[in-house]
């Protein structure tokens, strides 16, 4: 299994730390800069649940966030993994949802094409509402 | 990063193909015999939801998977990255749950140290219910 070259690294790390922005702050336009206009997103749950693609339809689901964390989501990477063209974040995140503190755990897989991000993957771990 | 060195990746992808035996036949056994006495996991949901320790509850756990999946489920891997100390395989797996059929999308990591897997831990992507 080839490892990620240098320049597939960089470019899911910086498209990381401006999703990690847009999760905190609500803006989404650093990363959505870095997505191909056809990128292709699985998520887990909720009105996007499971294959979605269309850069138009990323953004529509990320600017949604922000209703649901009220005052966004912090998120600390745990670990990282990568082949040649995937890049893997086990993080944890936290923050408000409905009022509640949250926190949970995730795994968040970009594919890495000429350097933009052509899918995400979101996969959900542990979800801890620690106010029950 | 630095990259899986090789005894890594056939530890982890060698404990993998024991795993999906364990989930399709429900003979854990092979598995159990690759991981650490102190090893730790980690469970979206269900009765070991969030952080557990030990080979001993892990063994109670995947012995359970039968009772939740009759007939088993079957793994197919659609994605592996790795660091030096982490395999993380992306995986689709189908079967039946409660007399329907069941498909599910997850991230499952494996943390190696001394060719063994000292962690596990899964995170779960899109689960289609598609008799519903």
């Amino acid at each position: 299994m080839p490892a990620a070259s240098p320049a597939t690294l960089q470019a899911a790390q910086a498209a990381f730390a401006d999703f990690t922005t847009g999760l905190a702050k609500g803006d989404w336009q650093p990363f959505l800069d870095r997505v191909s206009d056809d990128v292709a997103f699985w998520f887990p749950a909720g009105p996007c649940k499971g294959h979605n693609q269309g850069k138009a339809k990323l953004a529509a689901f990320l600017t949604a966030v922000p209703k649901v964390f009220a005052g966004g989501l912090t998120v600390a990477v745990v670990q990282i993994t990568s082949s040649d063209t995937t890049v893997v974040f086990e993080v944890r995140s936290t923050g408000t949802m409905g009022g509640e503190p949250y926190e949970n755990q995730a795994a968040i897989a970009f594919d890495i094409r000429d350097q933009q991000i052509c899918a995400y993957r979101e996969y959900l771990g542990v979800i801890f509402q620690l106010g029950h």
